[in-house]
């Protein structure tokens, strides 16, 4: 891994664990390099909907940090991001013991990020496309 | 209220006290009527992101059931409601106490619904938008 | 109509008669107010798709410019404005004799506005609602 | 090219014609095969926004027809396709002399399609990425 991709990941690695939302979840953190970052989200009791799927919003969720997070790793300096907007589009329920997000940096300007989300339904180490996501994230000033 | 946004509140329960994620975040159902459904996330470190705020895929979640469940209110008998995508702007990172999403349906066809919520920061008894989302919802066979 | 409304409309339509695609449609400008902007596309088969309804993308296109021009009644002195991205459902093909374009301002921070559009099908003189967009503008230099 | 691959572009190409907003604009049909849609807008003023780039609108407009072609070259036999909804990033304002748009199908269902296009910028034969499209598409009776 280059030294970029290495800080890159320790960028996006401090910022994750202090997301209360994720944590409780259990959501792991995948592969980070720049301009790509991946999180895996465990099936369990907390993340299902009324038929036992894993829940919509949770796709879109683990969507919306796949995407923001990728676009973190090619911010400027000091420089955090920030949701504008989401869009998911659901392929199929998931089945399997785990949701995999893989989010992308499409093109990056000084103000704005537009980054393109896949997620997949993991089962039998097997990954199956469930979720489409197109987001626009902004970077703004780190508070923390 | 009407016989007919009784039964509507009475489907709407039913579906959402199955949803594990909706119950570990301890959230709530508001008003439910025929084609209009009120949710409310109080706020936890379940539900923040790195800032502390409330985190933009909860935002979205909620948004998800509130516009789902206003549409399952207009579902033919028997059937569920899945969603086929959701798009949400944020307006305002919220720092209240809780948020209020408020689903509506714009438009229902035979197959399809249409629908729009508002999500609101909930502070000291006053609320202001901070999210806004348009989605598509499918009617399916019911399964439980 | 306020001085703000007056100064809100003369902004919109020096710009908006620049537009060679809405010349080309013989599109109209219709009530313009700060943070409120109407079009008024007539039908013709210059617009049309291959079962002789208005295009969907046509119907993006005006829902596009109501967005648009309602956040540039809000924009900075100097500023014009550019889309970030726009979303739009289609509720039903228009069988009328024009498409109208209401688009609102929900939003407006320094750099973006988030907007919302209702395309209706007039038919008669009445009225009936085809469209549904939900938009982000960004702020940019003007350069002309 | 292969029998479905012809029979695809036969069937796009009938549609295709029959739509009075791309015959105007004189847009040109491309490479079509199952799951894959390519159409040409060459610049003209019959397209452009105020300040001479091609509107954002006509971007739209040709990513929903590349998206819904590439949709209808998976539909059952004797149907068409109707666009229920689309959403589109401007990442660039296209400064070239043609704008192209390829359109795929990420995932095909009994009555709805998710599709995915991106929209490119050709100047002097280079092409640039300058849009990106996710639009949900659905199957209806052929009514020509």
């Amino acid at each position: 891994m280059s030294e970029a991709d290495q800080s890159a990941f320790a960028r996006v690695r401090e910022s994750f664990i202090r997301q209360g939302l994720m944590q409780h979840w259990g959501a792991k953190i995948g592969l980070v390099k720049v301009g790509h970052a991946e999180f895996l989200l465990p099936k369990s009791d907390k993340v299902t909907q009324q038929q036992g799927s894993i829940h919509g919003g949770a796709i879109g969720a683990l969507g919306d940090i796949a995407c923001g997070y990728a676009a973190m790793t090619v911010a400027p300096d000091g420089m955090e991001v920030t949701t504008v907007e989401y869009k998911v589009n659901m392929l199929a329920a998931p089945t399997g013991d785990a949701l995999l997000a893989v989010g992308l940096v499409k093109r990056a300007g000084r103000t704005l990020a537009v980054c393109h989300a896949e997620m997949f339904d993991v089962k039998d180490g097997h990954r199956k496309l469930c979720g489409l996501m197109q987001a626009t994230m902004m970077f703004i000033q780190k508070k923390y």
